[in-house]
């Protein structure tokens, strides 16, 4: 690739919101803008690839990129460009497709290209750059991760990980708290998200070796779900104390391969076939009740998960907009077809770096949590796993309020379109 | 009563847990370390008036009280002393039972009896009142107010209420941001708790006028709730954009008094016959499917809105430990049998001053959101309920974190029971 490559640029957001989402799209703008001579106009396509298709672009340069509208859009929490979830389609099945985006790019003179995304980003970013190299554009394509999941393959971990990290680790010191001022035996079962990966769901015992609370039990969807086994833990958690507190991943499944919530669901997919889960921790609910006859409840932590911008980690947002500004700076020196990735470059204390990998390897895989960070029983984490978690946390952002709620930096609806 | 009248304290937590009841027992920490000469020792109860019985008394006095441990303490969700839910006897029917509490008073040398809760904790206060009045046995007895529902007469608001409504502010914002960034037509229902009274589902609303977020809709238990009106009013909201948020309360009922969330509930009730709610949310999203047809989801923020502690209000905080402090002078001065009370001084600047009311007026009774807080339709809140409500969640406490958690005082358990 032409080293010396000059033109506007473009960045978009798809799939699920974070907290983090908008300090990656915030550092694309810091870093693009302290290059006016080389990107003269940074865009931004509204609700991702879609937007992008309908040339719904909003320009950011000069219009969003002052240092108080950084600093608010870096606490907004959800995607300050709308998001999408489309798949693209085959470029062998599908050329005209491709040739209708090209046309966009043309029409604007993007000569960069960044998809700020989880695994399913990483595709649309891997057919694009796949696209691409059989036709006569230049143009960098980057991904930028983007997911509360963590399990993007390639990379440390993921930005908006640490904050959903350390919203789910408060929220469960603050149940513990709330859940021990009775006597009376109670089970509370709190479930968490992370669809097929525990990450989530093991942040939830982090409180160990901080302020001593964790939960009795936590399971991950990394070892199939035993009932039987689960009972056992239960009433073995019970005859220590009053107040048991179990957490549990949304994705756990039964030894058949089937989900927990699988009950209390709708069956219904979303477009990328994965399965829309729910209900797992009511369906155990309903079987401590059944079974061991305790009160009990089920608690979702829901939503807020992904949103809850008022408690993000201030190691994570830091990161995120380092992965902004670190994909700037490898587009302008050519890098393309690649996803930025954290690397770990150092424990204690911990440090990370910016690096990049092939997209293709990314691209609709799932990283789960490792062996060495599930306990031999398979009911709670490692302190090997405690101790990967924990710098990801770290930092409380000082957060602008105005009126008693936060301040946030949103788009008005509509008014920006074809904006040039 | 005898104005100087002189002996221990003893304070007890008792009902739900708040954010702020900890910093109401603090406050009384913080006046009786004021007056040794009038209270050489207080005393606290594990779990309520059911840890007094069984001489389960924890000494405040020179262990807990240090400054340090007082600002951990304010910081310190759910309930520091344990709570209980227990309905005292009828003083007719079980005077043996209010003898055995004239011992352990007597034994303790107890002459100021403060006791934390919600309208089922002032109907022991009220009790225990009316019983000492009848004995040879001059005591102190106070009422201190708390809960999130804010359902509590005589008193302006009660502590605990602005944190959760503060919670459920910021919540409603970031779950407002997160729903926009996709334009598939959605609903999300959000299930908020305060039972049969609306205040905590009215603050959803607390966008109006400071960020211009809000739900579409609004429905209070204080209206009854009509399934038709509602599709009607979602249906109405789709026409308008395709993100459509609806705030409901746990305590719905139909035309006829049932519960909108009884489809989905135990049946199960509490020790003093409150129906025990859960559900509303799983309920609409149901209909919505079935009669709509297009996305939806439930989402019940739970018991976080009663133990988000690192996002407490700090005019609440402020005032659960004035309420503390005001309690101590006021029994000092000979006031007994009444509970203490926030009046609102002022509004335009909002201020508040403390007062008391007699407990028996406000025992076992609801305080229902005001009609002219609710919009003729019965499916919004008014400006002058955002009014009433946006003062209460101002400020933000700075909350003391280490290793990413926030630091709490908790006290050991059992360790302390019988300590004098």
């Amino acid at each position: 690739m032409n080293k010396q490559l000059c033109g506007n640029a473009v960045v978009g957001q798809s799939g699920g919101p974070t907290c983090a989402i908008n300090a990656t799209l915030a550092g694309v703008m810091r870093e693009a803008k302290q290059h006016p001579g080389r990107i003269p106009v940074l865009y931004g396509m509204r609700n991702g690839i879609e937007g992008l298709m309908r040339e719904e672009l909003v320009r950011l340069t000069g219009r969003y990129d002052t240092q108080e509208q950084l600093a608010l859009l870096e606490q907004t929490p959800a995607a300050f460009l709308g998001s999408c979830r489309k798949k693209l389609p085959d470029p062998a099945e599908d050329a005209g497709f491709y040739e209708r985006l090209l046309a966009v790019f043309r029409k604007y003179d993007i000569r960069y290209f960044f998809y700020i995304g989880g695994n399913d980003s990483m595709d649309t970013v891997a057919k694009l750059s796949a696209c691409l190299r059989e036709r006569d554009y230049e143009m960098a394509v980057l991904g930028l991760p983007k997911t509360i999941d963590n399990d993007l393959a390639g990379t440390d971990h993921t930005p908006g990980f640490g904050s959903a990290a350390k919203y789910i680790a408060v929220t469960m010191q603050e149940i513990l708290l709330d859940c021990a001022v009775y006597r009376v035996p109670a089970v509370t079962v709190v479930e968490l998200m992370g669809r097929d990966a525990g990450w989530l769901t093991a942040a939830s015992a982090l409180g160990r070796g901080v302020t001593g609370l964790e939960p009795d039990l936590v399971y991950l969807p990394e070892r199939r779900f035993d009932p039987e086994r689960f009972l056992a833990d239960v009433r073995g958690a019970l005859a220590r104390h009053p107040n048991v507190v179990v957490a549990v991943s949304e994705g756990l499944r039964f030894a058949d391969g089937r989900y927990v919530g699988q009950g209390c669901q709708s069956g219904a997919r979303d477009v990328f076939g994965h399965a829309y889960l729910a209900g797992t921790g009511k369906v155990l609910e309903q079987l401590v009740r059944q079974e061991i006859g305790c009160k009990v409840r089920a608690v979702e932590l829901n939503l807020p998960q992904r949103c809850a911008a008022h408690l993000a980690s201030g190691t994570d947002l830091s990161e995120a907009c380092g992965v902004g500004r670190a994909a700037v700076r490898a587009a302008l020196e050519g890098v393309s077809g690649e996803m930025m990735t954290i690397l770990r470059a150092g424990s204690s204390p911990y440090r990370a770096e910016f690096g990049h990998t092939d997209v293709a390897a990314v691209a609709n895989r799932t990283r789960y949590v490792d062996d060495a960070y599930i306990n031999a029983a398979g009911n709670h984490v490692t302190d090997a796993c405690c101790a990967y978690l924990l710098p990801l946390i770290q930092g409380e952002p000082a957060v602008t309020y105005a009126g008693g709620l936060p301040a946030y930096l949103t788009l008005p609806p509509g008014g920006e379109s074809r904006s040039r």
